[in-house]
């Protein structure tokens, strides 16, 4: 048997700091003489009750640390029961489960997609909570890759493995010190940010919101129009900046933050996200020029925007680029699945997959022109494994094979096909927005039946866990001895 | 320098055969009176004269047998310069350059996508040779399949090494022995699949140009309509009979003809193509029975029909089924890149890539839990190499990023993404109808820009060259020392 005990103790302990947060837009609320305060207040209650229950119940039972096992719980658990209190206020709002759960699970995984319209007019607390589930999950993603994934070999992850992440047993109590340094330069940048907005014109609360949705490339905004609302285009590249920062390596932030920024200009995967979006945004502007005389600085901001938007999974929208002719959804479509840099906040496939994919093909149709021919493949200054070779390979096909999997269940509940491949790529991506009328650029997630919403919610769920640590549980070997 | 003379004095071999090939239509069209014979004649005189031309300027090269790189070059050069010669006789007759190569490459490549409507009044000559270059390419396929590719490792084909495909210099000695054998087989069947046809009430040139294109999986029909112009369902059946015959490995099929026909039976791959054909074509089944109201025999033929000539990458319709709502369309697509067994005439991923992939993903988890654990795979009775895994899961992430790539170009031609996607799918699996009002099974690929059918055509010698022949080209190394 394996002994969820220490697990447990994790999670009362996540309960208990999120429904600490829960008070946040209780506040707002408050201030804003809204009777929504209750919603957070109750909902905040039922989670920290329960948070202090577990930890009591197994108190102590950390001392020991986690196995791969445990640990591959835990991190299934707490992204399914995170979103789940994180629905509450939702619920007790009056919106349906399959809508509470799909709000939450997109806050929570920083994806973005949303079921609720009328932002503009909806209760300040509301949208601070949506804003504050993503600014929260920016945290616990890069937490999860930086000390988690490695650990648990996910997907090629163990390229990452480092004095903060090896192989022992003492995970939790180097993931505390983790979390505090990644948790200061987090708020750090929010900081930075939400300043950075302030000067180009927006309101405080806005700034606020759109600081923690940015950051965390989470693409919740107060506005139904999202950043086409703001007529600044400082705005919007203030955005770009901070969208980007978000899918940087955090590990490489930090670093450059302490006076070193050549790290962040040396490492593969900045240099390729950063390549892909200069060379992608150019060429859409200068096709908006060309096909749809845009005038340059306008079409400049609106390309590099949403496809910033697009590749860092953060999922505002400025105007519909779904309209802007074929090639634009054809690039659309393709860049939902890329991401940004591991150790970000960013979903997607990830940059470093790509750049290992790109090498291990390279090597691999050499070797079938010249069977004897020793080759060895490198990443940065590392030697790449044959078997992290795989693990990225086998990562790749079962995201496909995942998508596919996900398209053919919507189609199931009637979904057209652009509707239900977009949904699935931009779900298991954590991007946000997908194609078509209906949940397009311009459109909303509440016409889908409940069914595709569950679907949805499991689908944002996988991604954001990156296959794996899902496959795994599922897997009736690994409940045996 | 890599000698080219023997792959020369092969294609030359070939040009020959395909020139004399061409008589036949000249020979239905003079029975018929219709000038159009000259076409052919003409096309045949050229074809013929550069094969004995190139023939008798390298004679003899071939006794040293060919190495690796000329069997790579002799492969590539074959699928893309026979077509090219197959493309003649439509040129002469008037059909534009990108028309005419991409209905002769549809053709060797037994895709089955057409450009050219109103089938039922076209000159029988023309008829012929479009059934004939699928037939001829089904040949070329299976011998591909069985002598070249595993030769060559192409996705994890050196599964399927044999004493008749080792890594010996004498490959091309026992081609011919292997071209012999499967050559009368595959004739054998044409004639049996002939018989039927004509027994179920069609013309005699209804049942041969059928037949043609029913064992090769190619799906080029003399109507319109396809196969719902025959109005007897036994025509049908005997169509998904053969469709599926053409999608099972040929050497199996001739062990199963020399009296050991559980051969086929116990083969991994036949039993999951015959599994995955009855599962979906049932649901289907239910599903128009439930929501059409199909009733039960007509609802089994057109849903079995469809689905085998997608999964066994034949192309031919039997009404269009795009019409049977979301949850069949989006069944289509996926299906589109499944394919047949390998050693068939059939195009796709092919079922044995699944196969591989689902034991070593399944491994690959349990490793990831367990990493201490020694875990061997094995398909039917081989133990599985890492190399043969790593190559199934390179093949399978190259084909999507193909599908991709291709994608993205024909949206640059202003397709939209339903077109776009499912003519990349279509194509590069070589299964013929794409979705949507264009190319949907009711459609046809005439309506495209012309760089659109460059890069299709482009798109299904990728899929048929099992995309890696073609990459290894693309690599500067490959023509280095």
């Amino acid at each position: 048997m394996i002994s969820l005990r220490p697990v447990l103790n994790v999670l009362g302990f996540l309960y208990v700091g999120l429904a600490t947060a829960m008070l946040i837009p209780a506040m707002v609320d408050v201030a804003a003489r809204n009777a929504d305060w209750q919603a957070f207040v109750m909902s905040a209650l039922i989670t920290g009750l329960i948070g202090l229950l577990l930890s009591v119940a197994v108190g102590g039972a950390l001392t020991d640390g986690l196995d791969i096992r445990q640990t591959f719980i835990l991190t299934t658990l707490s992204w399914l029961t995170l979103p789940a209190f994180g629905a509450l206020p939702f619920l007790w709002l009056g919106v349906g489960y399959a809508d509470a759960v799909f709000e939450a699970v997109s806050g929570f995984t920083t994806t973005g997609s949303t079921v609720l319209s009328g932002l503009d007019s909806l209760p300040p607390g509301l949208l601070v909570w949506r804003s504050l589930m993503q600014w929260m999950g920016g945290v616990g993603i890069v937490v999860m890759a930086i000390v988690l994934l490695p650990f648990l070999r996910i997907g090629g992850m163990q390229l990452f493995q480092s004095e903060s992440s090896d192989r022992s047993e003492k995970i939790v109590a180097r993931s505390v010190e983790l979390i505090r340094l990644f948790g200061i330069t987090y708020l750090f940048l929010t900081f930075v940010c939400v300043l950075a907005f302030l000067l180009t014109g927006m309101t405080v609360f806005d700034a606020i919101n759109h600081a923690m949705a940015t950051i965390s490339t989470g693409g919740y905004s107060t506005h139904d129009a999202s950043f086409a609302y703001f007529t600044n285009p400082a705005a919007g590249w203030v955005a770009v900046t901070f969208m980007l920062t978000g899918a940087l390596p955090f590990v490489l932030i930090i670093q450059a933050l302490r006076g070193r920024p050549l790290v962040l200009w040396n490492d593969p995967q900045v240099r390729a996200l950063l390549g892909l979006v200069v060379l992608t945004s150019l060429a859409v502007t200068v096709y908006l020029g060309a096909a749809l005389e845009m005038n340059f600085s306008e079409a400049l901001l609106a390309s590099t925007f949403n496809i910033v938007s697009i590749i860092t999974t953060t999922g505002f929208a400025m105007g519909d680029y779904t309209t802007w002719g074929p090639p634009v959804v054809g690039l659309a479509l393709l860049l939902t699945f890329v991401g940004g840099c591991t150790g970000s906040t960013s979903g997607g496939i990830k940059i470093f997959r790509f750049l290992v994919f790109f090498g291990t093909v390279r090597a691999h149709v050499r070797r079938m022109v010249r069977p004897n021919r020793v080759m060895s493949e490198q990443y940065a200054n590392t030697r790449l494994t044959p078997e992290l070779s795989f693990s990225v390979l086998a990562f790749l096909v079962v995201y496909m094979g995942s998508v596919g999997t996900i398209t053919l269940a919507l189609s199931g509940f009637g979904l057209d096909i652009v509707t239900a491949l977009s949904a699935a790529a931009t779900a298991i991506s954590n991007v946000g927005p997908g194609l078509g009328p209906i949940i397009g650029p311009s459109g909303n997630f509440a016409p889908l039946p409940d069914g595709a919403k569950w679907i949805l919610s499991f689908a944002m769920l996988m991604g954001r866990l990156e296959l794996f640590t899902v496959l795994v549980l599922l897997d009736p070997d690994f409940w045996s001895r």
